[in-house]
């Protein structure tokens, strides 16, 4: 077996056998492949694609070229949930309690957060004394215990993928939907769950900026997922405007404690229930709609916060925090940001929100920064309102005063104020499972 | 300017401008731009193609990247003349004596020979004494003198090609028609001459296999020429069949003094008359019927040939093995191979015929192959012809005896006999000239 000729046969469109695909991994993984013959590679695959087939294959050899994490120890059946990123997206902190309260087991491992975009373990982070590296039997543990556990990344997942993600960044093959897929599949597969909710972000701050690109995505997700048996769903949320009234980690802790004692953002919450109730239906526990109302219930009996609050406490958080959410330290500068005319917020580039509470300190613009747990933006003004000039549209929070007005002017720009009122946006506009896309 | 937005842009069909393509070839050169990036670029330019003007300005950056020969020390308008490469194509020799003697001047750095085909300075060094590297101004000498001269290609001619092609040759992109275009013109445009007549072989002996993959790289060429400055014209000749009867170092050269007294096969004297006449048509000797009446007269007028034995002479080979070619030094070992069957010749595969060449010790199987002057094929049969089983197709000659029965089996198996007469294929399929393809 030659790579040459398996560059070839792609180049060509041609579909390449299970044996070829592992040949292309191990290989490159093991450096018998030449960087630069796997970057010929790469741009094929990004003219010429994979089928169904090949896709799967290609995970599943991505997933095993490191730590196939055995979640055997956790007893029932274990949901996974990732999503491919966005602003003020703190779902995973409230549907993991939800799905925990619910009778769901959910051993969630959690990244951090880079650019416009925030990570659950910095949210976490919020939380004083919150441990997110636990030793495996101490996570199995917990997980067993309350039902849900979130941690940092462990072990040496995917390695394959680390290596390839990192050619593809400086050969420009990034914006392959196939080999999108396949990245994110593979840490998944290897990360042990039974089954696996996909929320494919779309709109001006997620990377698919397009409907139909999210659903391509979200399609090739789930036929790996499944031909790789998992049973696995992808919901296609919005994430052109950011989710719930909060970003930053601290105010997004603060949201989470919110929505999950039934007072949350519209928004949030619904997205919020949505998601949480698929990962109840994957693990059988009933009708989609029964899983919803279930969902519903552990909001309402205050089930899901107590789950939340326990989890932090195992994980060896401060949960007088949560209980009385006054006592997170604030941030020494605030400032608001001015409506400057009268009208509708006709958008809200959510792109540009995460940049600017990055700016103000709460996220990351290199892999080194250190996050400002206090900063952040409360939003007062949504897509859809009506603002007079002088209005309060948000205010942002920072320990750098020095960064306020470029701050403010970016938020400014951010937000088109126009005299119609604007369409609605849906909240999900679409589930796909397999063999099925359904659009809202 | 960064490596990876080019490769976007090209990747996603947009034409690069002058300075990012310079950008590309200078820093792969330098070792700014890495293997990788180049091999992901390569691949893009496989599937987005490139136009005139992107290709004329990346086969000038290449060509730039190392020396550019100045043959203004050589009096009057030089023409340089290029073969795609076949089998038994021994053109060079006979074309450079025939535009010498009518006027014309060629200082022509010509190639070595590899698998199947063979090189125009191995025949060359068939000749007993015959120096085929030569300093510049001896070079220059001999052509101010007597209008041609020969040689080994001198100087850095083209290195980005070089590191180039090395790089396709292993990421299978090596199958580009804007790509080959590129890497032969880079080397054209390097070597200095006025204009270039190009013979762009078709068949199954050649590179291109197809006639309209074969005409799309005359065009990419002549335009690539054209907008270099160099008045340039492409024949489309056949090498679906060797050319002539002699395949094999001392036999081509044999060949060659035959053809030049006259006394030539057809096939061979007509490809070669109409590739003269194009020669001297492009610097200006007249209308194409002018020239190839010229062309011819050269030859019945024992010009043609006295030029050749003087650029012989004058490059220090011996010239009493082409006033009597019995002087060559012939083979230990020859045998026939023996028609099976009655019938037409109906197939004849060039490049399997090159093969058993190879084989017999006329060509390289690696660079590093030593080559038998001696070896080689003479074909009695060729394509069209009606033979009876038992009739001598070829006769094989070499110093390898053992080489023999293999050697025996593979020309057999090179040649198809049928029953019925197989239609005539063209010794020229085509011309083209800037802007005007003229089918034969």
């Amino acid at each position: 077996m030659r790579i040459f000729d398996i560059i070839n046969k792609k180049k060509h469109g041609k579909v390449l056998t299970d044996t070829e695909i592992k040949y292309v991994v191990d290989g490159f993984v093991q450096g018998e492949i030449a960087d630069y013959q796997m970057a010929a590679m790469l741009m094929a695959i990004w003219f010429k694609g994979m089928n169904d087939h090949e896709l799967a294959v290609l995970t599943q050899a991505m997933a095993k070229s490191g730590d196939m994490i055995d979640l055997s120890a956790i007893a029932g059946k274990k949901v996974d949930k990732h999503s491919t990123g966005g602003v003020g997206d703190k779902t995973t902190l409230i549907i993991a309690p939800i799905v925990a309260a619910c009778g769901g087991k959910v051993a969630k491992m959690s990244g951090r957060g880079l650019g416009h975009t925030g990570g659950t373990i910095d949210k976490m982070e919020a939380i004083p004394g919150m441990k997110t590296a636990l030793d495996k039997e101490e996570f199995f543990a917990i997980v067993n215990k309350l039902g849900a556990a979130v941690i940092g990344q462990t072990g040496n997942l995917a390695p394959a993928d680390k290596k390839i993600y990192a050619l593809r960044d400086v050969t420009a093959t990034v914006d392959s939907i196939p080999l999108i897929a396949s990245s994110i599949m593979s840490k998944k597969l290897a990360a042990g769950s039974d089954c696996i909710l996909l929320d494919v972000k779309t709109g001006s701050g997620a990377f698919m900026k397009t409907l139909d690109d999210s659903i391509e995505l979200a399609q090739k997700m789930v036929n790996i997922g499944e031909n790789s048996g998992k049973k696995t769903v992808a919901m296609i949320t919005d994430m052109d405007v950011p989710l719930g009234h909060a970003i930053g980690n601290s105010l997004e802790i603060i949201e989470v404690v919110k929505t999950l004692q039934g007072q949350g953002p519209q928004d949030l919450t619904e997205v919020c229930l949505q998601l949480a109730a698929n990962m109840l239906y994957l693990i059988d526990k009933g009708s989609l709609e029964h899983c919803r109302k279930i969902a519903e219930n552990s909001i309402k009996d205050g089930s899901a916060f107590k789950r939340f609050v326990a989890m932090v406490e195992a994980q060896g958080g401060d949960t007088t925090v949560l209980l009385d959410t006054d006592k997170f330290v604030s941030a020494p500068y605030k400032q608001a940001v001015i409506a400057q005319n009268d009208g509708y917020i006709v958008k809200m580039d959510a792109e540009e929100c995460g940049v600017v509470s990055m700016i103000l300190g709460a996220g990351r613009e290199t892999k080194d920064s250190i996050i400002d747990f206090s900063a952040g933006i409360i939003i007062n003004k949504k897509y859809g309102d009506f603002v007079k000039k002088g209005d309060e549209l948000a205010i942002l929070y920072t320990s750098k005063q020095a960064a306020l007005p470029e701050a403010q002017r970016l938020y400014n720009e951010a937000i088109v104020i126009g005299k119609e009122k604007p369409v609605d946006i849906p909240l999900v506009f679409a589930r796909v499972e397999k063999d099925k896309v359904e659009k809202f």
